[in-house]
């Protein structure tokens, strides 16, 4: 096989890392799991699967929560891998160009030992890779600033379902010359091809990092204060909103912070080139929030250990000591109506069901919130999907996402006429069917 | 008719300016010009169209330089003119809805009056409108900070050959929930549909604007200046550059600004949220870049007026004074070739074209540049095709893009394979025809 023999996994010798994404979901081990080392290598690949009809699941770092990369028994397995590495930066126009397998925080590394910053950055950098990166649009803990990944991407390599490789690593800002294919792959999550590199832009490496913790009385004083950071913060990264109850239970597990906990808690973060100028302009906002009445308090991170505490509550990787057995789910919603989703949500879970609770906190300075559910009886899938299904309504009834970030996969498919139109769900099949006419990449994702 | 007779116009009704745009190429008057007034006339004017077999050119302000909104004589011509206004502003999402053929000055102007504004803008604000704007991706003088229309770009509505109205409107900042469709027709010139509306995203109103023109020595000097610019600024919106001898023809047309010419002049300009601090920290930067030899001078605008002045010279609207026969092209090339690119077009014309002068200018921050050619024998077709494929060579062998922000049209179809390769228009092709099976959305157009 011109794959290399080496390079073909079946039976035993398939990790489990292979049956299942962050998800826990599927846990199907597949067929085969082929580990190609080459765009070449992938599309040989494919173009076997497609002679033989079978249908093929890109896997990446394995770090999706929505099922993504699940495989299905029946299914050919294409890790990426073992096909990583940064193969170029280039100072000058600002731009990296690195195989799909790389792990993000690889690639991050990479540019900063050149001066630059790959702006992409997410709870997950240390497992996920880049393919998977590009594959599911992630957002993260910088889309403020710097938009999704589908914003920093200047071109893709790609093998399609027979196996011809498309290749638009230019890498040029500004290129108008037809349909912007590299952004139709960003975010279809394996549905159309095999993303094999990329081209990412990169940006200027911030000198220095401002973290607060804000506490706020009322929703109001919280959208004051993103209205003013916007306007007066040049270098806003993260503007990130805890309802108090979410702040309260994580601080208890991760070290308090603020007791009694606020209404409201909100993390500042910003980039800036200088240290000394950047903490005088912090604390001079900070001050005049105080003065206008926005700010119930505040405190100002010391040293990049304090605001990693910060972090660590509303990341809140110690939830699950607190709530066994979690759901999170992702949704973005108009800074207009957050409030009264989270307050309609809250009474109507509270109205049907017994013992679940549901607490809300995201990045909310891009209308993107997390919803974490502590169901108890966490068997009844019937009560999971009906959990599920009372918020989506209400996402659905105010124009919402229903996926903000974390994508579609299997586990949100059911749910997709929620946020999108027939019209617009038949338009993604035709393009589906030009791109993948059997249907062999990633069937049953997605659409 | 459905869409009221008073919005059909055929034979001499026709105003000429549905013959060709601002590339006067074409110069066909097409068979009848469609006016409709909401988008479900637009739906219902399609499906009639797609009953007969007709085919569509969809129209905007006429601004553009690629002749993508030329029809032929057996086209029907469709514009979106009477379909105009901002239906919505959100100050909160700071999202603004907004139909096609709304005048980009006045959503603009809008978006000015609710504090905010509208990042994209270009040379022809007073008469482009947005669904052309959209169309065809448009950069302009902001790219740097902002990026291209795509970039800022959050949802369409979009009507597709058979009449089907695609709607996306929800405006959300992060969207995953299957394939972007809006940021696939962004760029698309009108071959997959008709757009009819767009949720744009909006800004912070900036409270100050510091324009700067700096001459330097030498392209290194200049690459030093943007490190430096991107670095350091924050707010840096534009970083245009234009070689001296482009620079002084323009300066002696404009009005005086430094003589004799420098080898390079570059515009920087900043947008802050304070005059007064803006002001410090932009004569703090140039005097940092004349300590490091970077600048050899430099005028800072005291008012608009002056920064206006500066613009006028970069714009160029005189050229036509001297270059009565200018043919404006413009490319991408990475900034590491851009000197050398440079360097070789002149060579190339000058040994090759007697009497054919190429002058060279543009947004360098995005390595995008302009390329005035003056070709006296302008009548010479085979002469002007000749000098353009000398230059397009050039940007093929430097792995460029022959179009950075006007589009593919029809006049510069023939060259699309210079910068993509066959797989990727054959990708093209098929979602074109996924979308518009029977080819009758801008036929002939980029493909």
């Amino acid at each position: 096989m011109a794959i290399g023999s080496e390079c073909v996994l079946i039976g035993d010798d398939i990790p489990d890392r292979a049956m299942s994404d962050e998800s826990r979901s599927g846990r199907n081990k597949p067929g085969i799991l082929l580990r190609p080392r080459t765009s070449e290598a992938v599309s040989e690949a494919l173009r076997i699967c497609a002679r033989h009809g079978r249908t093929v699941v890109p896997q990446g770092g394995m770090t999706g929560l929505a099922g993504g990369a699940c495989p299905r028994a029946q299914d050919v397995a294409l890790s990426l891998d073992a096909f990583s590495g940064v193969e170029n930066i280039d100072p000058v126009s600002m731009t990296m160009t690195v195989r799909a397998g790389t792990i993000l925080q690889d690639a991050q590394k990479a540019a900063e030992d050149c001066g630059l910053m790959l702006p992409i950055d997410l709870g997950a950098r240390g497992s996920c890779q880049i393919g998977g990166v590009v594959a599911t649009n992630a957002g993260g803990i910088r889309v403020l600033r710097y938009g999704m990944t589908r914003e920093n991407l200047l071109g893709l390599e790609v093998v399609l379902a027979d196996g011809t490789i498309i290749s638009d690593l230019g890498g040029m800002i500004k290129n108008n010359t037809g349909y912007d294919i590299a952004k139709l792959f960003a975010g279809s999550e394996g549905t159309l091809g095999v993303i094999t590199r990329a081209v990412i832009r990169l940006r200027p490496l911030p000198m220095a990092r401002q973290t607060a913790l804000c506490a706020l009385n009322g929703f109001d004083d919280v959208m004051q204060l993103l209205h003013h950071a916007r306007q007066d913060l040049p270098g806003l990264s993260a503007f990130e909103l805890m309802w108090g109850d979410y702040f309260d239970l994580l601080q208890d597990l991760e070290g308090v912070l603020m007791k009694p906990a606020p209404a409201f808690a909100v993390i500042i973060e910003l980039e800036t080139m200088d240290r000394e100028t950047g903490d005088a302009d912090f604390e001079a906002f900070l001050a005049r929030m105080f003065e206008e009445n926005i700010l119930a308090d505040a405190l100002v991170a010391q040293s990049s250990r304090e605001s990693a505490r910060f972090w660590a509550v509303r990341e809140g990787d110690k939830i699950y000591e607190a709530m066994p057995h979690l759901i999170n789910l992702d949704i973005s919603i108009s800074l207009n109506q957050m409030e009264r989703f989270v307050t309609e949500c809250k009474q109507a879970i509270t109205a049907r069901f017994r013992n679940v609770r549901a607490l809300f906190y995201g990045h909310a300075g891009d209308g993107n919130l997390h919803i974490a559910l502590d169901i108890p009886d966490s068997g009844d899938s019937q009560l999971i999907h009906d959990v599920e299904t009372c918020i989506y309504d209400k996402v659905r009834e105010m124009r919402g996402s229903i996926s903000a970030e974390h994508g579609i996969g299997t586990l949100k498919r059911d749910y997709l006429s929620y946020s999108r139109s027939p019209s617009e769900i038949a338009l993604m099949r035709q393009i589906k069917q030009a791109l993948d006419p059997s249907g062999l990449m990633n069937p049953g994702k997605v659409l």
